[in-house]
């Protein structure tokens, strides 16, 4: 039997940096990896696919860039699923590359298989013909999480699919029922929308991305409704249903908010006549007054008995208030669930919540103090980039070496249509502690940068504390959020005040001027207190 | 006569600023522009037009988005001068009503004429029809520069032109000679390279940006070689003459490196059936073995007698090492002089340089302490985003206001094709000063970001004291790096050393990542002094 001073179980993020910082300390660390390819969802149906989907989108349907380059910006005007995956796959190859060189170079001995616990230091890992036990003074679990894929939920992979789901799609759908108001529910919307797939959201609270500040929620659901995104807020799907393909052309009471539709897929005509046209409205993800509707006009589609309607609707999703929606496709996207139900983690005295995650303290330590979990097996926020810090440190922890880290300036990105970052407090969280604060704005469309980039939606705000003007939070939309963050955020962490924001130099343009324009926007409202 | 506390003249990025100080600190203040636009050359011939052309040839060739992207990428085929100006059009005049915006709510009074000294309190404004005389506490010099126009080049705006003049050429040249390696050269014919323009640029130095770290200029010319430019690097022009529509077909004996060429565009052919293709080949700008040169073979173009070889070349350069360059266009890049020859500064007691510059104090103070100059009039960096500093620290000094400022911090900004930006110190610079540093660099090859933004070829370098882990200077190369530098300037500027890059999270996947890799770069580098 094998012995390592740490074993790393599952490769993603928070596995890899576990890993490598446990072998830059000089110990012999092994890493398990259960699928036949290594980077675990950030890699393979998460992180980076979406990602390059969305670099795709942006580029080739040349959003954000349309105001200032008008027709010239719509790169290519029939995309296909191929063009997406094209793009992604190459990322993909790539950053598994850069993953084994990695563990080759630090000595992190990769083992391919699906752990299990023996006992609390010795893990079995299962391979189709074969098994290996090995021992371990450190364990990391990093094993991740999976899309939650309720029974109730009609899972097909074609119609109804979660977000793993989608990447595999053959078509582009005309429309489709987004569930759940999340990162990934958002993200997808988003960049779908992008495409022209007509996108119904249905979030249970009453905003989606809830954990944002809200002046930057409500902004970005400004923006998504404005991408054509119809918003179900504060409703709950009660029930999802396939429909068969001659069901689905024989629609009950059409609510009144289609009648300019129905004019024009008038049911007298043949249905072969009526082209495109008919077809998108018909496939629209349209509200259909059903049960429980009141405001149904009585007005009907007629079943013409055609076969070949290739927009009709396959899926509806009945919500609670009684609404019924109907469309192509339904991604479901509420929540993802922990990927440790093979561990045994009672082998090892751990026990896992109802979603199979696991519960840690502020050093990602188990109730086994020397087995750590980090990563989105733990839960909130299932970042990658939290994940990487999570592994880095429980492994610090683990072996005695000291870290500063500040948890508190963690940052979001959100790389939706627009992008959105945040690090330190929302206005809510200030004014529930009862900390003073005041809000510099800038407006990208303001800046010079902003106007070359065509992005006259994009803003940044600083929250200034009214005494001290220490910088208590950066939220951002827009162009470059996710990266512009990390000035406002090494501010915050080295103690800066506003005042660096007025007497530092940027280049110019950039969109990093918005944070002097935010400063003086600040101190000229902070002047009047 | 009106009298003021403060008169600014100018209306670029320095006068601006100026003039927004002076009157955010409640003193009536006046700012006078004698061109009939606001803004300066930054707004109207410098800065926004030119990187708004980069955006636009950025977008429209697809242009490091190849890699991923393919054949999707070209948007544009046949890309006009008129596409470009349309972009930058709508840019001025949204930067034009910001400026006028600002000054009408701060209640800056902007006086449109010609300004002129009277005595070193008085200024006379000059009109077409009338003129004003005002008095003023605090002048502000801040009237900008030219380009240089030496007597010995014949400029005619469409064969030979400065930067100006290149914004006005109503078609794309097949070829171009650029004359000087400096900001404004490098910017263009990388721009120009883009859309497939044949460039030659000479430079007297013996590389081109010399005030940048070495390593960065190095990538950067090898950039612009893959680029297709060729550099003539420690070369100096010793003649510019245009050639006669005849004369430019009658091309002397040629380079033995031509030789290719010459087998495709065979003389024996009739100059309209040689298509495009020779067109192209004897409108390159090529060396041509002239008046000693020592390697030509004797091989000769004839003249057909032809009158409409639409890509021959009209203008030719003699550098002083005897090679002749043929082009159709030469841009003329080098150097700027100050526009103060108008002022009358000799009633103010004031003199300027031999090229109408002025010599300033570290509070930007002429020799008349009442009389400030800022922005390109006072010479290097001559940048918009240092411009803007010195008017406010001008403006702020000259009415006692406190200011904490870090000059040695200033950043630098090139928009070439790449990006180029830096903060802090250079290699040698840090070499010549005995200060013992490490550099960490990061590839943006090695990050996610990089990876999904296609490219391939961007780097950050973090040079790290190796005693004390500060962060001496911070060099990046490649998309966003104008934007990125500013994290590194915040860290330096704050106190922060090398640990804070390793101990902060950062978004995933971006280009800010870059920061982390390249410390954890530096920090194994070290690990072994």
């Amino acid at each position: 039997m094998r012995h390592f001073d740490c074993a790393v179980i599952g490769t993603g993020p928070a596995g890899q940096k576990a890993a490598i910082q446990a072998a830059k300390l000089g110990k012999s660390v092994c890493i398990i990896e259960k699928e036949n390819v290594l980077g675990g969802a950030t890699i393979n149906t998460g992180t980076i696919p979406s990602k390059a989907l969305r670099e795709a989108v942006l580029h080739l349907t040349g959003l954000g860039k349309r105001g200032l380059f008008g027709e010239f910006s719509r790169v290519k005007r029939n995309i296909t699923i191929a063009d997406l995956i094209y793009v992604s796959q190459q990322v993909i190859h790539h950053e598994l590359a850069l993953i084994r060189d990695h563990f080759d170079r630090n000595g992190v001995e990769l083992i391919w298989g699906a752990a299990r616990f023996d006992d609390d230091n010795v893990i079995y890992v299962d391979r189709p013909d074969t098994f290996e036990a090995l021992s371990a003074e450190v364990i990391i679990i990093a094993t991740g999480t999976r899309p939650a894929r309720p029974a109730s939920v009609p899972f097909d992979n074609k119609t109804v699919f979660t977000s793993d789901g989608l990447l595999k799609l053959d078509h582009l759908p005309k429309t489709m029922i987004v569930v759940g108001g999340g990162v990934i529910g958002v993200e997808y919307a988003c960049m779908l929308a992008a495409l022209g797939v007509k996108i119904t959201l249905v979030e249970g609270r009453r905003e989606v991305l809830g954990f944002f500040d809200s002046e930057i929620s409500e902004a970005f659901q400004y923006h998504m409704r404005r991408m054509g995104i119809t918003l179900r807020l504060g409703e709950k799907v009660a029930k999802i249903e396939k429909l068969s393909p001659v069901a689905s052309r024989a629609l009950p009471a059409v609510a009144q908010t289609l009648t300019a539709a129905i004019a024009v897929a008038d049911p007298t005509s043949p249905v072969g006549g009526l082209g495109a046209l008919t077809a998108s409205v018909t496939g629209d993800p349209v509200p259909v007054a059903g049960n429980g509707g009141s405001n149904g006009n009585g007005d009907h589609y007629h079943d013409h008995g055609h076969q070949d309607a290739p927009h009709a609707p396959l899926v509806q999703a009945t919500l609670e208030s009684g609404k019924l929606l109907r469309a192509q496709t339904l991604l479901y996207a509420v929540g993802r669930q922990g990927t440790t139900g093979a561990l045994k983690l009672d082998k090892a005295g751990l026990h896992s919540d109802d979603r199979e995650r696991l519960k840690v303290n502020e050093h990602y330590q188990t109730t086994q103090p020397h087995i750590y979990a980090a990563g989105d097996v733990i839960g909130f926020p299932a970042l990658a980039s939290t994940a990487m810090e999570q592994g880095r440190l429980a492994v610090c922890h683990a072996f005695g070496v000291p870290t500063t880290s500040i948890p508190e300036l963690f940052p979001f990105g959100i790389y939706a249509i627009p992008e959105i970052s945040m690090v330190g407090k929302t206005e809510a969280q200030l004014t529930e502690a009862g900390i003073p604060y005041e809000a510099g704005v800038a407006q990208y469309k303001e800046l010079a940068r902003g106007q070359l980039l065509g992005d006259e939606t994009g803003m940044l705000k600083l929250l200034i504390h009214q005494q001290s003007g220490q910088i208590l939070g950066v939220h951002a939309i827009g162009t470059g959020a996710t990266e512009l963050i990390h000035i406002g955020q090494a501010v915050m962490a080295l103690g800066g005040t506003v005042e660096y924001f007025i007497n530092n130099v940027f280049n110019f343009p950039t969109l990093a001027e918005a944070y002097k324009v935010a400063a003086l926007n600040g101190l000229n409202k902070l002047r009047h207190v």
